[in-house]
């Protein structure tokens, strides 16, 4: 598979058979499409000890290259995590089938009606890295929307993933589906992802990186067909002068140290000059205790010289890690411009029982996700009650925020008439 | 403006206005929009002489050079034309505002309540041609929904054109809107199109494209931002066994022979062989009295010898002429086959009196607009009922189909809580 033209064909027979079958799965019906997932959760079950197996031994050789704990933390599975991913299967099974569903309709003057009813997006390619689990996640909310999906995992534990694909795809068959509604790139050739990202001619609809930086800002920057993803979440915390003090610890504690490693957690807190003094210190207690790094701008040091400086990039940066960068600001509109510069338009939140307040920030801060009293590990499509999740867009275009089933549809217009020609 | 050098900074220049335009527009009052729009009538109206003047000056210079014909009405204004340039402004700030509307709205389970609004797009450039009437139709769309705009006419009536935006930028400062809002690139500077189809950094949110074919190819193949649009439009109209006759004729002859020269003109017939040898002399005779040309399969031409063949080629074709492809199918199922092997996904409409048969050429046609006993000419915002059309889009996200006004806007996720932490 090194010689370009064999992989050329293999990436066309690909793009061709995920076109055919993206025909045939926008009018399966929902039970097939159910029984599919039901009957893939009932193979991951069964296949377990052999898909650990698989595991084990590309855990061993990640290991014997010297692979980094965290990386190999994310490919590893054992019988729970396992368990999860059948269970996922399931859930996505019990979840409405959007396809076909009425967004809107309504009556012409000349007796048109006109309709426009869910579709699927048609073939998607799905790009990630290290987890084998995306695998089967994402191939189940694709399909479950009526879509094709081309799977291009991560090259370390590619035999992981495919002997889970095998069980997606074995479960296709058995429900009458397409089997090639799910394919699965075998090559780790790294020009395949090229072949994907150039969009193979208007074949891929969409494309959805999962994984780390680098992965999604090269998806960004070299694809030629559209794209769901988010690269940065550098979410803020805004504790405003009419912040009920005990909300504002524990949000602002929660969103920061909850899990710090999600892209939903807050990376920059701001804070009410009018009320800097008295919120600060309880808030930097409780986040002390729970181990975080504080790095303050001038203000801040002025009421507080304990805490390191914040340089400029500092207000840019996603850490990802117990660290904070702290700013005191003028009110909520000194907060708005702050998040307007340096944030990343994924989430932000205010901490006020000024309802007024809160109105101005919900509507004044152009992010995918804007909350009130809430924390921001809030981010994500379980806890929007999605049921599932492909990842959270922060693109401006047709999904923002949690992605699930439903965002992976698209419209159509039905015009319904009794003859009517146009005057 | 040759130096590249300066152009850069020209559009660089113009990006980071838009952007600051862009932030300001996302919460500006209904009522001061559409007193914007309304002003830009009035002086659209008051500057009227003026305009014909400077549009007489440009046709003139443009006929000297030998510009062909369709070209040079396109690009003519008249009284009638100016007012019909007026009353859309007029039209266009009766419409509903879509900010700030509530999509869908839902409670969790731990008390958060959780809701989708509707907000601008942010930044949208429009790239057209020769029609100076869509500087401030678009305008006007884009302003409506709360964005900023920024307008790249064809050069051939770039003083037309500019002097249509000046009445729309100076409405937007008497109105106590951003002027910015709006933004004309006022070079004739090809390099400012590359410029702008590089998405400027991320601050391009989404590009329109409207004009020739060549125009639109090369924004869809060069852009890096998102791109509304639509490449082709080879519509087909499918007669059925079970059509009534007389409205196939009808459909038929509307579809091609109102307007050929639209994107919603039928550029095929497709006829079912269980009804040809019937269906066909009416329609014919119909077509050929109107000054059609049509071009027949093999099929076609055992049942009617006068009928010059048809080419492979000519099914893929967009003739916008009075010229028509027909071919023979087998069925709905082989309408819905040419149909996906052949159209270009704008607009498809059968013609027949089964309820199911519809049905299934409803559901399994996968265009953008699928009619059912009507026109396909009535592929339009207008008719629609949009009020407004930005263009039509055959792409597969965000919009399909007639965009207007709420297509030029996206939404975010508003999370209102009491103090809610995640577990």
């Amino acid at each position: 598979m090194t010689d370009a033209g064999s992989l050329d064909d293999y990436m066309e027979g690909l793009a061709a058979k995920a076109r055919a079958a993206a025909r045939l799965m926008a009018s399966a019906p929902t039970e097939r499409k159910n029984a599919a997932l039901t009957k893939a959760a009932e193979l991951v079950r069964e296949r377990a000890g052999e898909i650990l197996e698989i595991n084990a031994a590309e855990i061993s050789a990640a290991k014997a290259r010297g692979t980094e704990e965290a990386f190999l933390d994310r490919m590893t599975l054992n019988p729970e995590r396992i368990e999860s991913i059948a269970k996922a299967l399931e859930d996505i099974a019990a979840l409405d089938d959007p396809v076909g569903k009425s967004i809107s309709k309504w009556p012409r003057p000349n007796g048109l009606e006109i309709e426009r009813v869910r579709t699927p997006i048609g073939v998607i390619a799905m790009i990630y890295e290290s987890r084998p689990n995306v695998t089967v996640d994402a191939a189940a909310i694709a399909v479950k929307a009526g879509n094709a999906v081309i799977l291009r995992g991560g090259s370390e534990c590619i035999k992981t993933s495919k002997a889970l694909y095998d069980c997606f795809h074995d479960a296709l068959g058995v429900a009458g589906l397409p089997e090639d509604a799910a394919l699965f790139i075998e090559t780790t050739d790294r020009a395949a992802v090229g072949a994907l990202l150039s969009g193979m001619g208007g074949r891929i609809d969409l494309l959805i990186p999962r994984g780390g930086k680098s992965l999604v800002a090269r998806v960004q920057k070299e694809a030629r067909a559209p794209v769901l993803s988010h690269l940065d979440g550098v979410c803020h915390v805004y504790v405003d002068r009419d912040a009920d003090l005990e909300k504002a610890v524990e949000i602002a504690v929660n969103s920061k140290m909850r899990r710090t490693g999600v892209c939903g957690a807050m990376e920059t807190l701001l804070i009410d000059e009018a009320v800097a003094k008295k919120a600060w210190p309880p808030i930097v207690d409780a986040l002390r205790k729970k181990g975080c790094e504080i790095r303050g701008d001038n203000a801040l040091r002025k009421i507080d010289p304990t805490v390191v400086p914040a340089a400029e990039e500092d207000f840019y940066t996603e850490y990802l890690a117990p660290v904070l960068s702290v700013a005191v600001v003028d009110g909520v509109a000194g907060a708005i411009d702050h998040i307007a510069k340096y944030g990343s338009g994924h989430t932000d939140s205010i901490v006020t029982e000024n309802e007024e307040t809160a109105r101005r920030f919900l509507t004044e801060v152009d992010s995918a996700i804007v909350m009130h009293n809430a924390s921001t590990q809030f981010a994500d499509g379980g806890e929007f009650g999605l049921g599932a999740e492909i990842g959270i867009a922060t693109g401006r275009l047709h999904a923002r925020g949690p992605a699930g089933v439903e965002e992976l549809t698209t419209y159509k217009n039905l015009v319904r008439g009794t003859g009517q020609t146009r005057p």
